[in-house]
């Protein structure tokens, strides 16, 4: 029973760290802070974008991804998550969850829709890092059109 | 160091039985067998899949979207899996790989492209299940099309 409180009050804290990474690194894209978004990542990271290329294989590639992202963003803008699951055993975790772009020019193309993001984390030295991430929208596969209306 | 071996012992085992309910399940997909196929997953998975609905929770009404999509499926076909990576600790896993069908009629209209999958598993009472997968494909956020025919 003790081992199984531990156990819990264990997870609790790793999961309190998890979100609070999801939170920050939330925070470094609202600021477009390249640098402060990039310090989550392993050097090796896995990323699977909701855009093209089809995967991005390590942290130097993802950068430039995310800084040629950048002009399509609002000018400002915040993020809303909801339906957040964690999932932490030792030094692995993983997590996901739906988010959405808010407070930004109604008219602005980019992003009215919520997103679904999957992450794989490892703590290395003490410190959580994503070593896969996953973003996407469904498509309809009548039309091979993005979905980016849909209610969830 | 012989914790470290035990460790990593255990985790090559663990890696091996992620790998072969991947190619099981995979299988049990080329069948179409839909039994099979929910074996893998919690009754509480959530699934993100790479065409609505944005997303499905249960495993009832997972069942239902593979039960609809076989009609869509080739008659006959094969899977490929390449750039498969696993990651376990403890009772805790996840994995992330491409796959395309392949062996069907080369005029289908269906799937003719890599998919991206990211899976997270628990052991339950000894048994790996899914808890959660997500299957995608980037879309140009240009033409809102979904890209299907990336090289990866």
């Amino acid at each position: 029973m003790t081992t199984q409180m531990t156990t819990e009050n264990t997870n609790t804290h790793d999961e309190g760290q998890i979100r609070q990474l999801i939170v920050d690194q939330q925070s470094a894209i609202c600021a477009k802070d390249v640098d402060r978004i990039m310090a989550y990542y392993t050097t090796d990271v896995i990323y699977f974008d909701c855009k093209p290329p089809f995967q991005t294989q390590s942290a130097d590639a993802l950068r430039r991804i995310w800084e040629e992202c950048f002009p399509y963003f609002p000018d400002s803008f915040k993020t809303e998550t909801r339906d957040l699951n964690i999932f932490v055993s030792g030094s692995l975790a993983f997590a996901h969850w739906l988010l959405r772009f808010t407070e930004m020019a109604p008219d602005h193309p980019a992003m009215h829709t919520w997103l679904r993001f999957t992450a794989g984390y490892q703590r290395q030295q003490g410190k959580w890092q994503i070593v896969h991430e996953h973003c996407s929208v469904p498509f309809d596969p009548h039309t091979s059109q993005a979905v980016l209306t849909l209610d969830v």
